[in-house]
């Protein structure tokens, strides 16, 4: 199968320069603050973008190098199979994170709760509907996450995934 | 900046064959059952993942050709920029659904819940936690979609993106 090859639309800009203590999900960035610059010439693209809350990010992990199949993840003494965590040590370099569009100017997005690394390429923008998924909240099962998720909040980064 | 590469880490079967008459998110596809089959090399990175009940699948849109920065979308009559849609005419051609996990056996995950189309080259499986994200659902403004996303479960896909 060929490469599948992708272009970024824009730059993410946040205050985190280093991948060592960071915040490593969305839960632990709340009222961190970035900016997106969209390419000039996709900003067309963002029409009506402003009466969403939230946006799903798609990004290229920039500074991930290799991946592993199994991984010990910030929020466990345990490995796991990378698939089932969020490490960053992945097969492709894709990170997901849904943030809080706080306002739109021109082609720059101003962005909230943020737990990604300064100056990563932007995939893609999603508008974060939940309704669309369909899914039923007593209905989800997060496996290893369900006794570890709650630390999420307060737990930084460190050196493991450079 | 240089284009960003990926490689398929297996591959996405479905009922659907054709990009006409498809459900148009998750929740349309409800009991539509579908498999992946993860490429042998990597089907250590699974480990775990038989925990949860739903995965967010990222993967190529193989079949969009060309992009359109403003898009009627299914639901709706009006246009929207395209990062304010799900539209598979995007700059880059990535495509996010969550997914219901029913069971995996050795390399291949059966799954429900698809909307997505047969022999689709899949890039990453995350796990659906949705408490990593800290989103109170009080705080969710979704833009166009509030008067529309009701008949997101009953619509299937015409020929305008295709």
């Amino acid at each position: 199968m060929p490469k599948i090859e992708f272009n970024s639309i824009g730059m993410i800009y946040s205050p985190f320069k280093n991948l060592k203590g960071m915040p490593i999900q969305p839960i632990g960035g709340e009222g961190v603050k970035g900016e997106i610059h969209i390419n000039e010439g996709l900003k067309n693209g963002l029409k009506d973008l402003n009466g969403f809350s939230h946006l799903i990010l798609i990004y290229y992990l920039h500074k991930s190098k290799g991946f592993s199949l199994e991984v010990t993840p910030f929020l466990d003494n345990n490995t796991h199979g990378v698939f089932a965590t969020r490490s960053p040590k992945r097969p492709n370099s894709v990170g997901l994170s849904i943030v809080k569009l706080d306002s739109i100017e021109d082609n720059i997005l101003y962005i909230s709760n943020m737990d990604i690394l300064d100056e990563t390429p932007l995939l893609d923008i999603k508008p974060y509907v939940p309704q669309l998924n369909g899914i039923k909240n007593d209905s989800i099962k997060i496996g290893w996450f369900e006794e570890k998720h709650f630390s999420a909040k307060d737990k930084l980064s460190d050196a493991r995934f450079i």
